[in-house]
């Protein structure tokens, strides 16, 4: 193998540019010529890309975002498109592309495997951890703590000035950030998808809950960590019929895209470098179709369409505990 | 004299234990005896105070929130209250009260001098900065630095994955925090009451303006910070409109008492110090219905009423930059 | 069961207040009665404990330090000791101890089973991550943190201004810390105790890589992180020694004991919750002699004399990544 | 005017960065060409300097370091080099520089201006807020809030585990960043060179004062922040005179370079925007061989060798609460 590119796609995620300075590295030090393609599957398809040498990724391993900047590419599913993005890759002698992103990136890259004989292997980057088949993704523990630094940060003021206050956080579908946030800030009460059935019976539960605590505490704090996109009408119209119901103030928070930048935290950058090393590696030695993943600290590779196929879990540890915790807060 | 008495009142801020310590130990290093009242006015009108010691206020110099609790007393303005108030003071045989709050519980503190013969000290302690007759109000720093940690966050995003975020900052109805937190994190506009006359113009004036930067720069990115209170039908509204007008996506960002609440910065903690010694120095030689205020790095003594009687002004040459920046970006 | 006790031990570690909130609430959760021995053993010795409710733990899980406090107890490995800590135990009517802390406080504890028939169950907190049987130990993520956070600032400055930096790290007799920190800042070099034969060797391989890198470069600017300890004299000595070798201006830094000290990160305070709440139930299904550990993402228990009869090794792939970006750099 | 340039010189200081993105903004506002020398004074010996457009300074104002590099030049002060300085400068067309720094960069400044007819204007860039004539300096908020942070930290550990700790700052021969950082983490004792006469009187003063504070406390925590270059055998020998002479384990912190580094704070990044702007303006109405200060909020010029004549007090108040606490924690 001699030249190898990489390209950053979907909604960005802290260590995404430690990634990028792994592969760097790593090719180079097998001796590889290495290309980002720019703006995602865009740069495939409009051929902007750049030969990047060690001085381009230079001091980047903190920087949140991406150098290479990221998009998303709709018209990329179409047959045309991959079979552009195959011409554009040969032409320019790749023979391994390395795709950064989300399950709808390992689509892309999935779907262009279907027309270039060319190597694809994915490589897990986002924050919500929504990735079947790895531990964890690059920049999900930047994210926590990103939700975490704010929650403790209100926690300083439900505390002075009783309030119950409602904090939104990402996770697309997925309860990973809010399920650790809420636990890492002894949170009172947590909304994932996962764990609610019904918004109706949600909303009943949490005022009881709201009235319990009350009464055992003998004050009016109380912090819900929700996901985005669950709460039908939004946290804000939440926030009003938690007023209204509970005559108790509640306010939104609404950290929306903070939690996808800032510089990422030290399990990112270890992940991210871990991640970048390795699927160098693994296109060295032929593996394509595949992500890179890492269970049990152990790395390997695992069929791309494994990500999207299979609904990862919540550890049933951590909701044991949130349940336990919330049950003993409403005892009299 | 021989004991003084303190409370936090309206909405908390970063810096107020670090006052509260202050105010305890210099009141102990002059002899005093000194007492806490709990929850604002509230905690007076129904006697519930703390004898404080040094120990009280240990490891407490850095932490968010207050210690005595902060609260919002609307009953307090009746005269009632504040004769039931003096009597409680009188009783505890309390000879001066200070009061650590913004213009609202400076009022409570006016009201409260017309019917009790103690003396009455204010500290200005507000995220917000509006009052006038002090440079800077305890906690305002640490609001700034919270909004613009979020700020730079969402600029790694924004610069990876172009977008319009509009950022809404707290406030109340002075735009200091917005235009700070906008020049020091280089925000591309800022919406701020100060400036802002009618928002229909202004609206017009920013869709012209994403129009030219986008032009100017070859991307979509663009960041707004916005004050809470201004946008009639709120910044999620506004974010819809904006992605209407410009087809380009606009995410919102709501911070809200997110920026109450933190660990104090240093410039805080240092103001908090010397405005609560300053303030039992000035108990000690007998000053009543006055806030305690540093103007030119000197601390004086201004009347209470001067706080809420004069509106406080933006610094002219941030609102000459911001201009300024603003007319560059537009140029073709 | 009806009573169960706790301690902190040793050098502490952020979340060991996450993890005494999380035993208290689960115990709380159980209908146990819990208590807290102040000061690690000695408390123990000199009955000095608390009857631990709700509401101690209440704002506790992001702080720093212990609210137990922790110490070293040289005394406590003698038989006498251990009988009358048993004694103790036994007359307040405890029947199983639950112990954070590290190998020492480990030693502590079975030292301890040997002369009192209740159960002793050990959780390991230290920021050193020393312990064999574990992946990660209370405080340890906080620590590579705090770590990484000085080395970036001091990147800054190594970058505007050329000049070799000597970070000395935590770690003990262990390199988890400075290998992380260095992997995750993209040190330049790193020296961790596992990986450092002779210092003479080393000393000299230093200045080879720095001439090389220097010549690659074209600057100055160089960054070693190294674990306390593995210098003879010191790294204040170091830096001269590299300064005089070198003709670079080298200074050291001593984070100390910062490191030991913040708001735990995340993954410590959900690793601390999930331990504590573990603990509690390991205790009531009647385990003993045992240290709570979380192996691939599972909670168990292993005997605790595992914990320092082998020694832990550091993850190979990372040292291998270590070695590759070292070569990479000094090639010409 | 058509051309101006810059360079930044001496040790770095965050928000020179921020600084730097001002001048050329403003610079290109008011229709000039702007230019970057590299390397301080290096740059303008070896005609090492960019053309500097808004593109190069886009998304720099939140980081540490510059851009430009800084470096020290010794031989600059000769008369040689500064004709050799003014020869370069006419060459390119340059009409005013701007030279961001801190005393010894002014000195080189005013030398250049024996030697040159061109504009010299001086920005105060340096953490060390030893620079006399203007409020504060371009790093030192920064510098405050990083050695702050890290005061915190090691309270935590202090305060679980009782030591005496001793954190050295920097501060060359000023105490402004020791003093501040004291005050706003509530230590014990501060050791800065405007207040300490005699070491052998201070160290007997410390020893007293740690006995007295033991006993009044009833524990051995006791933090100590020490300006660098004050104790003769530096602070690692300090802290072993304090164990020996106290029986209490005393631990060192050298935080060194950490503190010229990482984002610079909301004041830092606002001082630095405002001085840019300012320094620019100046050179267009035709200023020269001043330095731009900010003194109780307004910007305005003075002379720069006013910057080094006149050494700069401490504020007295700060230093009456310090004695103050001092005077209050030795009480029986």
């Amino acid at each position: 193998m001699r030249k190898i590119a990489m390209l950053t796609s979907g909604g960005d995620a802290p260590g995404m540019n430690a990634c990028i300075r792994a592969i760097v590295l790593t090719s180079l030090r097998y001796g590889l010529e290495v290309y980002g393609y720019k703006h995602g599957y865009n740069g495939l398809l409009e051929q902007e890309y750049l030969n990047l040498r060690a001085s381009n990724v230079t001091n980047i391993i903190q920087r949140g975002g991406t150098i290479l900047r990221s998009a998303r590419c709709l018209t990329f599913m179409s047959d045309d498109a991959a079979r552009l993005a195959a011409k554009n890759l040969d032409a320019l002698g790749i023979e391994a592309l390395l795709v950064i992103g989300g399950d709808g990136s390992f689509r892309g890259a999935h779907h262009l495997s279907q027309h270039w004989q060319g190597q694809v292997i994915g490589l897990p980057g986002t924050i919500d951890n929504d990735i079947y088949g790895t531990d964890a993704t690059i920049g999900y523990y930047t994210a926590i703590e990103t939700a975490l630094d704010s929650i403790d940060k209100v926690r300083d003021t439900a505390d002075a000035f009783e309030r119950i206050f409602l904090i939104e956080v990402m996770g697309r579908n997925a309860g990973f950030i809010g399920l650790n946030a809420a636990i890492a800030s002894g949170a009172d009460q947590v909304m994932v998808p996962e764990l609610t059935r019904s918004c109706e019976d949600e909303l009943k539960n949490i005022i009881d809950h709201i009235d319990a605590v009350k009464r055992r505490r003998g004050n009016n704090s109380y912090i819900v960590v929700i996901t985005e996109n669950l709460w039908p009408q939004g946290v804000t119209q939440l926030a009003q019929t938690l007023t209204e119901e509970t005559e108790i103030e509640c306010r939104p928070v609404i950290l929306g895209h903070v939690q996808r930048g800032g510089s990422p935290v030290s399990q990112d950058r270890v992940l991210a470098t871990k991640m970048g090393a390795y699927a160098v590696e693994a296109a060295l030695e032929g593996k394509s179709g595949v992500m890179v993943a890492e269970v049990n600290q152990q790395l390997s590779c695992c069929p791309l369409e494994t990500s999207w196929q299979t609904q990862k879990a919540l550890d049933p540890y951590l909701v044991k505990i949130q349940q336990d915790l919330f049950d003993l807060l409403k005892r009299p």
